[in-house]
């Protein structure tokens, strides 16, 4: 069917989506949810929406995305029915529980990033691996199947990397790791993510004293020149099905492709050699050991299906990590451990348990040592500046360049004795409503962590926001949630659930 | 956060949908999928699409579905971040394999209908059910949340109705069975869908004879008036959450609320008597008689639950009923049978077997004598004309009336023999690529059926189309699929499948 093009200008996700007037689209026999071919200099699947009023019969409306594909967007196209695609029937296959196979797994991957599964279909796949489970094959398929769909760096022969499961606000480890490792001689291209529920994701936190918008080219480049770098792994289309899965993932709260989502994007930038970093509490996404035990063994077997030396390391994630939490003050943080002006125990071990470790599966003696060794002669330090340099940023860049919010809020002990606990998912949503991470200069710096000794009105943390519309907003939450547990070390009751809910709270806020 | 508002003229399937600039969408905290507070006169919940170019900064693009609830839309219109609905977490339940409770169950099903959900989620739980199950009390509640959530007819204190579970072609019974009931003085409210993957669906084939898109207020009134009605649907709100619920299970093969569906629809009707045909055999839906005997028992269950007294009846479903497929040669063979014009065994017996277990259902005798009855002595023909009459079409329409495609294909026997097999696939597949249940006029007319006796070159069957270009369609289609048997009763082989497939016709094609 010939139908005149008419360019909505609207996105559809990355999808390419064309809007069919319902008459034409009862002519051609398909309904939403179905599948035409477009017919110009090269082929598009695209999935249908039927509109009554908004596209006229005789039109096909397109979707940005198509309009990309298509470059030139001719005056009139050809609109075929298009089959449903095989990657259908092998979800189906996964809904009533049978093994996929590595092809049929390619077929779904290769359906989702190029668009020709509808998000339905891709929610019931991601669903039925969630109800179904997969094992050991699958997973090693799915990694496979997102790496040979997406782009793949090649650095060399040994190559390693570090990951963390995340979950524990203010985790800057990854500051550190990455120079400390690349200074010791090793070859690490570090790409990270964006928050998504989180206060800051390392490339928010990096991005603070440096570019990390960077293309692939850039990228291999510079660790060359450096070993190392510290970018955003959005742009770099590594494993692009996974950020896809991501989104279906996101608001139902599960992750059944979480090892697989993990190894691919270690596959694509081609690494060897894996140190996974999983943070274990009630705080943290792992909330115990023998959760954590499980997850480790699962990671390390398919990091060896994918020759992949795997490592993972078990931490404590019952409390934010140093004491910032927001993009600046982490990274300000960061930099003042690299440069030596700032203890910061908890940071400063986490940081060389991991590099240590990454040195002794590469078979080097006595990690941790050498690990603290390039901190301490300022040699990460210099590695982090030839780094910034290189990705664009200023070589000379002091942790007090990176700007704060303004707006302050202190929250002050109520009564004296020692902070019992803090509750990582009230810190988080603290600093996001001050504005992290989009404000980068939003946070919360923390005086008293877990086990300190507190006086009455000592300041127990202080709320930073760049803009006040954003402190009265944590200000509000605060009158709500109790983050923070203040008392002597035999208090047991944390609160106390009522028909009208009372909560006893160890703080009084001042601004 | 007050943004520019934005007609964007695109129709977003029934869901409110809001396009946001990345920047606002962070600034707002909240990822595509998110959800938004549109604060106007009435508050408004929407699912945000994250747009990077189509979308300006400080502008809020809005669908179409979101302008009509907005009525006059406002130049600047306030958006908050909304939070996860509870029916999620509902959703996020059933995914791991706990059984959801009325409460629960209907904020999900009110989710979907307001628009709350995205498709992602719906699918998630449509694929949750699937794999899951849903036990009686489930689908009890699933059933009384859709009739909840929709509007509701109110005709009386004994209300008749009668479903069939589909997938047989050509099944044009409740033309038939819905003017011998209301002959017969019950009131039979019937309710039809149109087709989605079949040649013809009841709406359609009665929509060649009188207009059957139809308000509920109108219904109402006609039904008052002659006992019953021939009606599409679609457009009445009867458990709207059915028509979304079905979106998401079409392209998946999966249909884990056929009984909620097929329920919901007849309680809202304000059904207290139903009749449920399951045609069963290899071209139906349902395979084999003992999968018909289970479903059988499960919907009687769910029927007493409901309060609807139902009986089952399971009827042959290896061929078309009677000699027509496509709507307009449907409906007229069910006007010839109605006017004792013509002696259509299979369908009369169908129709008579359903009208007479309703009738015994209600408490009367014989029922099978007293539909044929009001069969042969013309008044359910009278019954039907009244009908058309109150529905807005012409009462004295003939058979002769309804125009039927003038492009035609025969298909003669190459041998002589007996029709051994019809393969119902194959004759819906043929309908279909000659233009129905678009081409109101387009489908198949049967001369022979299962166990006719054949000559070489008599007409198996013939094909109309009002196109010539979806003759040649139909026809080409015809070189490829075998939908007919035609051989010795001993003959055992259908066809055999080899590494170069080659399929043994019985029949040769004549235009």
């Amino acid at each position: 069917m010939r139908l005149k093009t008419e360019i909505l200008g609207v996105e559809s996700g990355g999808r390419p989506i064309v809007f069919l007037n319902k008459y034409d689209a009862d002519e051609l026999g398909i309904s939403a949810s179905g599948r035409v071919l477009l017919r110009s200099r090269k082929d598009i699947t695209a999935i249908v929406n039927v509109a009554t009023r908004s596209v006229r019969k005789g039109h096909v409306g397109i979707s940005e995305e198509i309009r990309m594909m298509l470059g030139k967007v001719p005056h009139y196209i050809d609109v075929e029915i298009s089959s449903f695609p095989k990657s259908l029937q092998f979800i189906r296959n996964k809904l009533e529980g049978k093994k996929l196979v590595y092809k049929e797994i390619y077929e779904i991957v290769k359906g989702v990033v190029d668009g020709n599964l509808s998000e339905n279909e891709i929610a019931s796949f991601v669903t039925a691996l969630h109800i179904r489970g997969l094992d050991l094959d699958e997973a090693t398929s799915l990694s496979m199947s997102m790496v040979e769909t997406g782009a793949r760096l090649n650095l060399g022969k040994r190559v390693v990397d570090k990951h963390s499961v995340g979950g524990v606000p203010g985790d800057k480890t990854t500051l550190l790791v990455v120079p400390i490792v690349a200074a010791a001689g090793l070859i690490i291209p570090k790409t990270s993510s964006r928050a998504i529920t989180s206060a800051a994701g390392t490339a928010d936190r990096a991005e603070t004293i440096m570019p990390v918008n960077i293309s692939n080219n850039e990228m291999k480049k510079i660790v060359k020149k450096c070993g190392g770098c510290l970018v955003w792994g959005g742009a770099l289309d590594l494993a692009p099905a996974d950020d896809i899965f991501v989104r279906t993932e996101y608001s139902l709260y599960i992750d059944p492709l979480l090892l697989p989502s993990i190894m691919s994007k270690k596959k694509a930038v081609g690494a060897t050699h894996l140190v996974v970093d999983i943070p274990t509490g009630r705080g943290a996404k792992v909330k115990t050991i023998s959760e954590a035990d499980q997850l480790a063994k699962d990671i390390i077997e398919l990091g060896k299906r994918l020759k992949i030396h795997t490592h993972c390391v078990l931490t404590y994630g019952e409390q934010p990590i140093g004491y910032t939490v927001g993009p600046a003050l982490e990274a300000r943080e960061a930099l003042e451990v690299l440069m030596n002006e700032s203890n910061v125990p908890d940071l400063i071990d986490k940081a060389c348990n991991i590099a240590g470790t990454i040195f002794e599966i590469t078979g080097r003696k006595n990690g941790y040592e050498l690990a603290k060794n390039m901190l301490k002669t300022g040699r990460a330090e210099a590695k982090l500046r030839q780094m910034i340099g290189l990705q664009g940023g200023n070589q000379n860049i002091m942790p007090d360049d990176l700007p704060i919010g303004s707006h302050t809020l202190k929250v002050k002990a109520r009564k004296e004795g020692q902070v019992i606990w803090i509750n990582n998912n009230a810190i988080v949503e603290i600093a996001r409503s001050a504005g992290a991470p989009k404000d980068k200069g939003a946070g919360i710096v923390f005086n008293k962590k877990i086990g300190d000794q507190v006086s009455k009105d000592d300041i127990l943390f202080t709320v930073y926001a760049e803009k006040s519309r954003k402190l009265n907003r944590a200000h509000d939450l605060l009158e709500e949630i109790n983050p923070i547990g203040v008392g002597k070390r035999a208090d047991m009751v944390i609160h106390t659930i009522k028909e009208s809910p009372m909560i006893k709270k160890s703080f009084v806020l001042e601004r």
